[in-house]
C-alpha cells in the first residue's frame, strides 16, 4: 500500500512537470477542429431531417469558420456557435447542407444544380464492375490477353470541365482507364496502356472509348523493400533525444513555443490549418497571421495522349476524400517522417457514410537542432567568434494523394520568421511504352517533334518500357496575414537601376529600392524575376516601429514555377492561380478555395482569376495573400521506384516588425 | 603496473576502432594543401635567391595544382612534384614567383608590370599614419570635433579599376575613409561619415579628397552580448550525440562516407576546395567532380555617395589576405557553427612575412539527421507507410571578410546529390545619416528620386541615424564536373509549350522537354527563368546507362540573383560573372579565377567575360561550370546588430547517372 501511494505521488509530480499537449478532440476555440460528437450531430440532424438515403455519400463535412470579426473578439468563456457545411451525393445528385451544431438545426439544405459534390474514393472505384464489363473494354482487354477480370480494376477520375458535349450542367463526367495487377507486388506501374474512356457517372455508362493500341506491359520494377534493414556496416548511430520532453506547451489547443503562439486544426479538405499566429514581443502579443493553409493543389500531366493528359488533378477540392476515407492527410511514421521523439496528434475525420473516426499520428511537432548558427561573427578586433546556436519548431503533416506523398511543414524560427515547406516524395505515375531503351529515335509514346522539327520528349524512361510522364505541381497557399492587425497593404519594393551624375567618380550606376503600395488586386499578380527583382511585403500603414517604418512581414519566395500552359486551356481556367507566384485579394469569407468551393465539373467561375476581375482595393484593408509553390517535374531514373524527397519552401519574414534581431539574446545551448 | 598495462591495451583497442581522420599537415596526394615545411621551402628558396627585402610582403602563396592529366593518372606510391606560386610586394612593386618545392628551384621570378599583388591587411592599414596626418583629413576631423587621433583609424581599400587618371599601369590606387572608436564597444558603426579620399598607395599620398559634410555619429547600437547565457526558462535540452564517433573515415586525406569519396584542402585564397569527388556504385567508382570551390566573391554597395559606392569588394582575389593574416576562412566555434560533436580540421597558412602557421578549427565535418525522410509512401493498398529516415554529411568552413561572415557548406546526400550552401551572417555595413526616423521626406543620405519623380531608397534605417546600405552578394563557384570521365557536354533541356492537334479531346496544349546540346561557351550564359524554365545538365555522351540515356548530373539552382548594373560599369567589367547564373567554358588550367589571377587594379581582361569571347567548343570535352549564387540585400532592423543567417543553396543532382533511387536500400535507422 505504501509503495502504491508513492507511485500516485510520483505520477502526480510528473503530471505537474509535463507540458499538457495532448489534443483529445475538444472545442476550446471557435476555430478548433470538429469533434466526433459534432460529426454525429451533423449526421443525426441530417438523418432526422430525412436527408440521408441508403446510398447517400458524405462527400464533405467541414467546419464552417465563424466570422473573422467574431473570432477576433472571442475570449475564453464566451459562447461558441459551431456550424458545419456538408456536401451529400445521393444517386448522382449533389446537395449542400449547413448544420448548426450548437442548435441542432439544419439551416441550409439545397440541391446543387450547377455545382457538384467532389468525387470520393468510393465513387471513383464504384464503376469498376460497369466499366470492365463494357464490351469495348472487354474487347480491349481480350486483345491484350487479359482474361482474369478479378485482377483488373477500372476507375474513373473527374474530367474537370473540358467542354465535352456530354458535360452539360450538373452531369458528372469522368474519364479513366484500367489496371491489371497479375503477378504484381506493388501496383503503381500496372496501368494497362492505351485504354481510355469517358464516363457518364450519373448514367454509369461509357460515352467515349479509345484504344491507342497494344503496348506490352513491362515487368514490375516498382519493387522496394517495405521494411528496411539495420544500419549499414560502418554507420555509427546518431542519437537525438529530449529526455525532459519538448519545450512547447499546448494549452486548450494553443501552442506556445518561445515567442510564437498559434493554433492549428487538421481540416479534411486542405489538411493543416494554422490560426492566430502571433509573436510575443516583450509584453505585447502581436498578430502576424490570422490563418494559413493550403487552398488547392493542381497536378497536370504533360503527354500528348489523352489517356495521360487527362491526368489533371485538383487534389484538394475535386477529389475530396482521397484514398480511403477522410481527408488528404495520412498517418506519419515515427522515426521516418518525424523524429521518433516527436509529439504526434490525431485527427478527427469522417467516413463516407458520415460517421466520424479518430485517426492517430496525423500530425507531428518537434524541435530541431540543425547544428547551424542563428548568427555568428568572427571579429578582427579580438580574433574571436561570437554567435549562438539555434533550434526551430516543426509542425508537420503528410498528404498522400494516390501515388504522391507531400510533406507539409510549418517551421517556426527564432529569428521570427516562418518557413513553409512542401516535400514531394512517393511514387511516379508511369506509362508503358514500346521503348526498352532511350536511344533515338524514340517512340511516339515518349517523344515528338516541335514546330522546328526538333525532338521533344514527354517523359523519361525510368525502367525498360516505363515512361515517367512529365508533370507539374502547384500548391496554392492561402495566407491571411494580419500584421499588427487586420488592415494591411501590399508593398512591392522594386529594385531598379539608378543613374548617378556623369560627374560621379567611380560608379555611374547603382540600384535603389522603389517602394510601391499596390492599389488593387488587379495589379497584385506577381512573379519572381531575376531581371526585375522585388520584395513583397505586407505592411501595416497604421503601425510604425520606433524608426518610423511601417511594420511588415515579407513573403520571401523560394525556388518556384508558374504554369507553362496558355490560360485558354480549360485546366488553366480552373487552376489559373498557377499563372502567378503571388496574388493578393481583399479578405472575403467566401474566398477560401482558390479554384472554388465546388471544383468537380467547374468551369472556373468561382476561382481566384475571376474574383480579381473585380479589381477591388487592397490598400489599408484586410488582405489575403495567395502564394503558389510550383515546380515542373521531368522524372529521372533516380526517382524510381520511390522518389527521393524534394523540398520547396517559402518564408514569412519580419521586416521592420521588430527593433532588432530577436535572436541576439539566445542562449549558448540550442 | 597491471592496471597500466590494461590501459595500454585498452588504448590500443580504441585506436583500432577509431576511424583515422586527423589531418596533420602531410602530402598524400598531388592536390593536398601545402604543409609548413613546404611553406618554409618557398620562403627559404626565395630568401636564398635574394628576393626578400626587409619590407617584402608575401601577398600570396598558393599550391600550384599539377596538370589535371597528371593528377588523374597519379596513384599512391608515385612521385609527387610540388610547386607553389607566390606573389610578393616589395616597396610598392609586385613580383610573381614559382618555386619548385620538390627541387628547391626558383622557376619563375618576374616583376609584374601590368598586374599587381593583392592588398593585404598590413597594407590596408599601413597608411593610417600618413592618412590621418594629411591636412585635409586633419581639418575634416577637427570640424567634427575629433581630436584624439589615437582613436582614429584611416584605411585604404583597393579602388579596383574605375578609370581614374591616376590609375596608370601598375600604380596601386586605393580609396578609403576613417573610423573613430571613442567610447565604442563594437566598432562596426563607427565610420566617420562624409570623409573620402583617393590614395596613391605607391607614393603614400592622398590624390583626391572629399568632405560630404558633417553628419553626427549616432550612438553605438552595434551592441551584443558576446557570451550568451544559459537556456531560456522552459527550454528543454535537445541532445545530439554520436557515442561511437562519426561514420566517415579519412585515410591519407581521402574522405569516405557511405558511397561518397572525396578529398579537400583549405586554400588561402578561395577557402575550401573539394577534389576528386566520386560515387561508389557497386564495385565501380564513378567520377562526378574533379574540383569544386569558390572562385570569387563580389559585393558591391549601392549608394549614390562615393564614400559608399566605392565599397565594391572582390573579396577572394583582391583582398588576398583578409582580416589578420592568412586566408579568408576563419575558425569555427564548436557548438555554434558546427555541432559540438563535429570533427574539426586545422589549416596551414602563411603570415605576411612568408612564414607558415597551423590554425585550428578551420573546417568541420559532421553527420546530420534532420528528422526528414529520404523517401516515404503511404499506400492505399495496405493503409501503411513505407519509408526511410536519412542522414547527410556536412563539410563546413566559414569565411569572415571584415563585417560579413559566410558559412560555406558542401553537403553530401544519400540520394547521390550534393548541396552547396552559402549562409550569410555577421554585421551590416552602416552609414551615419541625419535621419533619426524613416518618416518622409527622407534625407538625401537615405533616399532620392527616380526619373519619374518617385522616391527611391538606398538603404534602410536599422537604428536612429544608422542607414544600412543596400548591397549585393555574388559567389562564383567553379565546378569542374567530370561525370563518368572528363569529357562532358552541357545539355539545356528547355520546357516548351507544345500544341496538340485541334482534334484532341480535353487539352490542346501540354509542355514538353526539348533537349539541346550547347555547342559553344558563347551560348552557355544561362539565367533561371520562371517563364522559360530549363534544366542544366552535364552529360557524358560517351557513357550511357542501361536505359540508353547519357549519364549526367544536373545543376539545380536555388533562389539566386544577377547583377542589376549595366556591363559598362567598371565593377561589372571586373566581376561580369554576376550577370548570369551559369556559364560553361572548356577546361583550362589558366582559368581558375573568374575575375582573373590578379584582381587588384585589373580592368577585367583576365576574366570569364573575356575568356568566353573566344567562343570555344564545349561539346564532348572537358568542361567547367561557373555557377553564381547571388542575392540582393535591402537590410532590415531585424538584421542589426548581427544578421540572422540567410542560406542560399544549389544542388548537383544525378540525372540518369544511377539506375534507380540509391536510397531505396537505406536502413530503418538514420
Amino acid at each position: 500500500m505504501v509503495s502504491r501511494c508513492r507511485l500516485y505521488f510520483f505520477s502526480f509530480f510528473l503530471a505537474l512537470l509535463a507540458p499538457s499537449f495532448a489534443l483529445p478532440p475538444a472545442v476550446h476555440h471557435p476555430l478548433d477542429a470538429m469533434t466526433p460528437d459534432e460529426y454525429w450531430k451533423v449526421y443525426n440532424t441530417l438523418n432526422d431531417a430525412g436527408k440521408l438515403g441508403e446510398k447517400t455519400i458524405f462527400s464533405s463535412i467541414l467546419l464552417q469558420e465563424p466570422d473573422k470579426a467574431d473570432v477576433l473578439v472571442w475570449r475564453p468563456g464566451m459562447p461558441i456557435v459551431r456550424k458545419a457545411d456538408a456536401v451529400l451525393l445521393t444517386e448522382g445528385k449533389s446537395y449542400e447542407a449547413t448544420v448548426n451544431i450548437s442548435t441542432g438545426k439544419l439551416e441550409v439544405y439545397t440541391e446543387l444544380k450547377k455545382d457538384q459534390a467532389p468525387v470520393t474514393e468510393a465513387e471513383m472505384h464504384g464503376y469498376d464492375d460497369v466499366l470492365k464489363k463494357d464490351p469495348q473494354v472487354m474487347e480491349a482487354l481480350k486483345k491484350r490477353g487479359i482474361n482474369d477480370l478479378r485482377l483488373v480494376t477500372c476507375y474513373v477520375t473527374p474530367a474537370g470541365h473540358v467542354a465535352l458535349p456530354e458535360q452539360t450542367e450538373g452531369r458528372r463526367i469522368g474519364w479513366g482507364g484500367c489496371t491489371y495487377t497479375g503477378n504484381a507486388k506493388f501496383a503503381w506501374d500496372r496501368e494497362i496502356p492505351g485504354i481510355f474512356f469517358v464516363v457518364d457517372m450519373n448514367a454509369k455508362k461509357i460515352t467515349r472509348f479509345s484504344d491507342y493500341g497494344i503496348v506490352p506491359m513491362p515487368p514490375t520494377t516498382s519493387i522496394y523493400d517495405a521494411d528496411g534493414g539495420a544500419a549499414l556496416p560502418g554507420t555509427k548511430p546518431i542519437i537525438t533525444s529530449q529526455p525532459e520532453g519538448p519545450s512547447f506547451v499546448i494549452k486548450d489547443g494553443e501552442v506556445s513555443w518561445q515567442n510564437w503562439r498559434f493554433r492549428f486544426r487538421l481540416d479534411p479538405r486542405v489538411g493543416p490549418v494554422v490560426n492566430l499566429v502571433s509573436y510575443q514581443d516583450g509584453d505585447k502579443r502581436r498578430s502576424v497571421l490570422y490563418e494559413g493553409g493550403l487552398s488547392e493543389m493542381y497536378v497536370p500531366y504533360q503527354d500528348p495522349e489523352e489517356t495521360w493528359n487527362s491526368h489533371v488533378f485538383l487534389d484538394a477540392g475535386e477529389y475530396f476524400v482521397n484514398t480511403g476515407s477522410g481527408g488528404i492527410i495520412k498517418p506519419l511514421l515515427a522515426g521516418v517522417d518525424c523524429p521518433a521523439s516527436a509529439t504526434f496528434f490525431s485527427g478527427t475525420f469522417f467516413h463516407e457514410n458520415g460517421t466520424p473516426y479518430i485517426r492517430p499520428q496525423l500530425a507531428c511537432m518537434f524541435e530541431r537542432v540543425s547544428g547551424d548558427p542563428a548568427w555568428r561573427h568572427w571579429d578582427e578586433d579580438t580574433y574571436a567568434v561570437s554567435g549562438r546556436p539555434t533550434r526551430e519548431l516543426v509542425f508537420r503533416t503528410v498528404a498522400t494523394v494516390g501515388n504522391y506523398d507531400y510533406l507539409f511543414d510549418w517551421r517556426f524560427e527564432q529569428d521570427a520568421s516562418i518557413v513553409v515547406g512542401v516535400g514531394a516524395t512517393g511514387i511516379l505515375e508511369v506509362k508503358a511504352v514500346k521503348d526498352q531503351r532511350a536511344d533515338s529515335p524514340l517512340s511516339a509514346g515518349l517523344a515528338g517533334k516541335d514546330t522546328d522539327g526538333k525532338e521533344v520528349q514527354f517523359g523519361q524512361l525510368v525502367a525498360p518500357g516505363l515512361d515517367a510522364v512529365d508533370h507539374d505541381h502547384y500548391f496554392s497557399y492561402r495566407l491571411d496575414l494580419d500584421v499588427d492587425g487586420t488592415k494591411n497593404s501590399l508593398m512591392v519594393d522594386k529594385l531598379v537601376p539608378y543613374k548617378l551624375p556623369d560627374s560621379a567618380l567611380g560608379r555611374h550606376w547603382i540600384w535603389a529600392m522603389k517602394p510601391e503600395m499596390v492599389k488593387t488586386e488587379g495589379d497584385a499578380k506577381l512573379n519572381t524575376s531575376i531581371e526585375h527583382p522585388a520584395m513583397w511585403r505586407f505592411a501595416n500603414e497604421n503601425v510604425k516601429n520606433d524608426l518610423g517604418q511601417f511594420t511588415s512581414f515579407e513573403i520571401m519566395p523560394g525556388e518556384t514555377g508558374i504554369s507553362l500552359l496558355p490560360s485558354s486551356e480549360w485546366p488553366q481556367k480552373r487552376a489559373g492561380f498557377s499563372e502567378h507566384n503571388l496574388w493578393v485579394t481583399p479578405y472575403s469569407s467566401k474566398e477560401r478555395y482558390v479554384s472554388g468551393v465546388y471544383v468537380m465539373g467547374s468551369k472556373g467561375e468561382d476561382a481566384l482569376t475571376e474574383w480579381v476581375k473585380q479589381n477591388r482595393s487592397i490598400m489599408n484593408t484586410d488582405i489575403v495573400a495567395w502564394y503558389t509553390v510550383g515546380f515542373h517535374h521531368v522524372p529521372r531514373p533516380e526517382d524510381w521506384p520511390q522518389m527521393p524527397i524534394m523540398w520547396h519552401t517559402f518564408s514569412l519574414r519580419p521586416f521592420g516588425f521588430l527593433p532588432k534581431n530577436p535572436g541576439m539574446d539566445l542562449p549558448m545551448t540550442p
